[in-house]
Formats: structure tokens, C-alpha cells, sequence
């Protein structure tokens, strides 16, 4: 399992992954789960992936290999918009599961799911999910985050405190935190996580962070946040007594 | 989807059940997912419900019907220990399933799922669950809690906050703040939500409450949960700038 999470805001774009892939617990490796493409100073475009990682590597793999390419509808760095970006690996995902779903199938599923954002010059920063079936959503004011993967777990704090006026450095914190639950309730996900804070209008990667498990910044947050709720919980009003 | 969560501790139990049942979005209504058997001063029983509708009340009436008939293998008021209690409920629901699953099959998913717990005097408060198989698993110190139905979203904060050495209170607040987060994140979870504290050898259910929709506390609590989480939150340092 994956966790991936996507937050757009006015100010920018948070990205988090976790890096763990198994295919069976006897078989863990750490798999970086974020492509970045971009034209520093034209476009940067993000992809984030769960699911099957045959899939997913395929369908990257296609993306990159087009990137630059000039062919139309193939190549991410010549489309109009980040829309036509989430279309295109939409399609080759589909390409990539018409390849291989029956060959899979016996074994497992072929599956995946991918987070594209990203910034094309001329446009506000966009966040898109494309689903297994490769048609795909994009992210509004009123849907702030997407989430692929294993979801459950990290989506109450967000749900809680994540606002369209967050900074970047808020939401960061928030996706970590996010992060720290679902690793927590779920053995399959687990650092190093890759952090992203994209700020609007930049054009470019500036801001590009790994937190492995021996990360400084990473045990502080989760203990200074769990001692802190304990002590929130402390504050707050106990049930009113029963009728009996 | 319902949710119930149990709450074990040296100090007793804590209860927690949502009373929403839906087969379809436009057939929602209102059913206790806690049924209390109990001859005071000597024995309670708590059954809590998730999965089909029909399964588990059969099995609760069929519980309910044999209590205090003194059959051995069916009176839950007759057992030697809770083990037994939650013995009884396997049984009941394996009969249940073999009665009617081949018939509901073709419309849906016959399977249940149960929290049973309470004490019988002479023994520690105990709480199992009871698996759709009808085989169960006990609560032990290490895992101080035991979810059914929708549990992912409730989990973290019991995960992050309830220690072996929590109140009642505390484990309620506890429990109430983990509906908190499956209701805002799970449309088919809702209030009321029946709240037992059961403090240990008082053989009796002292402290019963069920919170409503509009029921102050609830409210209040939840509001003082967001903002003191979100002012945590903002205390915590921001992550470190990253490598370019």
C-alpha cells in the first residue's frame, strides 16, 4: 500500500509520498512514489503514484519518454494546460493496463491510481486524480486536498484543519502529520516521505524535501503532536453523566 | 456503515455506537446498534452491532429470547464467563448465516460483525469481537480497544491519546472525538451515538447516554477539538526548507 496526498491552495502546491513498496511483506523495498518533469521557468509537472508498480513505473516511464518530443497529446512539456498534462497519462495508463491486465490478472491486480498537479505559465497551479479507469478529477476551493492510496487514516486532521488560506508551511505540517496517522494505523506505509512545497509562480522545483525515519524534524513533530493532543484532550469538558 | 467501538480499561469499559442504518442513500433511519442484558448485581452484557441488518438483529433477539431460559450453550445469563458469553453470539450468528445467507446473497452482503463485552462477578471486565466467521478475539492490555464497521477514520486519535491508564471520562472523550472524525469524514455514520461508561464490579449499567444531533456537548466538544487542534498545530514548528 501507498499513501500519496495532494494539497492545492491559492499560495501553492504541498505534495507528500511515502516510499514504501511491497509486493508481500517479506518483500519491502523503498520506491520513490513522485516523478517530477518540468521546464524551469515554463512548467513543472508532478506525478504521484499507487497502485500496481509495474503499472505505475510503465506509465511514468511512458510520460518521461515523451516529455520533450513534440508529439501532440504525448508530451507533457508542449500541452496548453495541466488539464491536457492529467489527460495524457490518463490515456497512458489505459494503454499501459490494455499491455498487461490479462497477463496480470491470475497474479494480482494491475490497478493504479496517480495525483498530477503542476503549474503550466498562464494558468493557476491545478491538482488531478486520475482514476484506475483513467478518467480523472481535479481539485476545486471546496475540495482542497486528493488523496490515492490509503486514505482513511490521514484524512480526519485535514478534514480539521486544513483552510484554503493555509500557508504552505501549515499545510506541510498538516500533510506530515497526515502521514504520521496513516503510518501509525498502517504497517504498509512508511518513510522516507517526499515533501513538496510548490509556491505559485515559480515555475520551478524549489523546495524539494526527504524525511527518512531518523529525520530530526519528523520524530519531533509526531511526539510534540501527540504530547500536545494529549494535553487537549486533558482540557476539554468530560461527558455529562449518564441517566441511569 | 455503522460504527462501535469498545474501550477496555482496569477502571472498566467504555461503549460507543452510532444509531444510523442504511440500506440505500434514501433509506436511512434510526436504530440502536447496543443491546444491555443484564441481572444486576450479579452479570451485564453489552452487544454492539455492525453489518446486516436483519443478521444482527436476529442474532440480538435470538441472544435476548434464550437469556435467562437457563439452556446451557444459550442463556448468556447462565455462562461462567464473558468468554462464554461471546461464545454464544458466534453460535448464534453461525445459525443465523446458515439460515438465511444462500437467500440474501443475491442482494447483498448477509455478513455481521459484533463487539460483546460487559462482567460476569468474579471476573474482570472483559470485550471480544465477534467476527463474521462467528469465531471471536479478546481485547488484552496491548490492544486496549476493538473497532467494527467504518474504523479507519477513529483510529488515530484513540492510536495517538487512550493509554492503559485513562478514566472514563478521558476514554469517552476519547471515544466521542473518534465519531467526531468518522462523521466528518463518512456520510453514512451519524448521531445519535449511545455512549456506556461501565465502571468495574458496579455489575450494573450505571451511566448510559445517548448524544443527539444537536445534544450541547457534542457540539461544543467537537468546535473546542477543531480549534484547539488547529492552535496545536500552529505551535509546531514549520518543517525544514528544503534542498533545491
Amino acid at each position: 500500500m501507498t499513501y500519496c496526498l495532494g494539497i492545492l491552495l491559492p499560495v501553492g502546491l504541498v505534495l507528500a509520498s511515502d516510499s514504501r513498496s511491497n509486493a508481500g511483506i517479506d518483500q519491502v523495498t523503498r520506491v520513490s512514489k513522485l516523478a517530477i518533469i518540468q521546464a524551469a521557468g515554463e512548467r513543472v509537472v508532478f506525478i504521484q503514484s499507487a497502485g500496481n508498480l509495474a503499472t505505475t513505473q510503465a506509465v511514468v516511464s511512458r510520460v518521461r519518454q515523451s516529455a520533450g518530443a513534440g508529439v501532440e497529446g504525448q508530451d507533457v512539456l508542449a500541452t496548453k494546460s495541466m488539464f491536457d498534462v492529467a489527460a495524457i497519462v490518463g490515456a497512458r495508463l489505459r494503454e499501459v493496463m490494455a499491455h498487461d491486465q490479462r497477463y496480470v490478472q491470475p497474479y494480482g491486480d494491475a490497478t493504479a491510481a496517480f495525483l498530477v498537479s503542476g503549474q503550466v505559465a498562464g494558468e493557476a497551479p491545478r491538482l488531478f486524480q486520475v482514476y484506475a479507469a483513467g478518467n480523472f478529477i481535479e481539485a476545486t476551493e471546496r475540495a482542497a486536498f486528493l488523496q490515492i492510496g490509503e486514505t482513511k487514516y490521514g484524512k480526519p486532521i485535514l478534514d480539521r484543519a486544513l483552510t484554503h488560506r493555509s500557508s504552505l508551511d501549515e499545510a506541510a505540517k498538516l500533510a506530515l502529520l497526515s502521514f504520521d496517522a496513516t503510518i501509525r494505523s498502517n504497517l504498509s506505509v512508511g518513510p522516507p516521505i517526499d515533501l513538496i512545497r510548490y509556491e505559485t509562480d515559480t515555475l520551478a522545483v524549489d523546495r524539494l524535501e526527504t524525511l527518512g525515519e531518523d529525520n530530526v524534524y519528523w520524530r519531533q513533530l509526531g511526539r510534540a503532536y501527540s504530547k500536545g493532543l494529549a494535553a487537549l484532550v486533558a482540557r476539554l469538558p468530560a461527558p455529562p453523566p449518564g441517566r441511569a
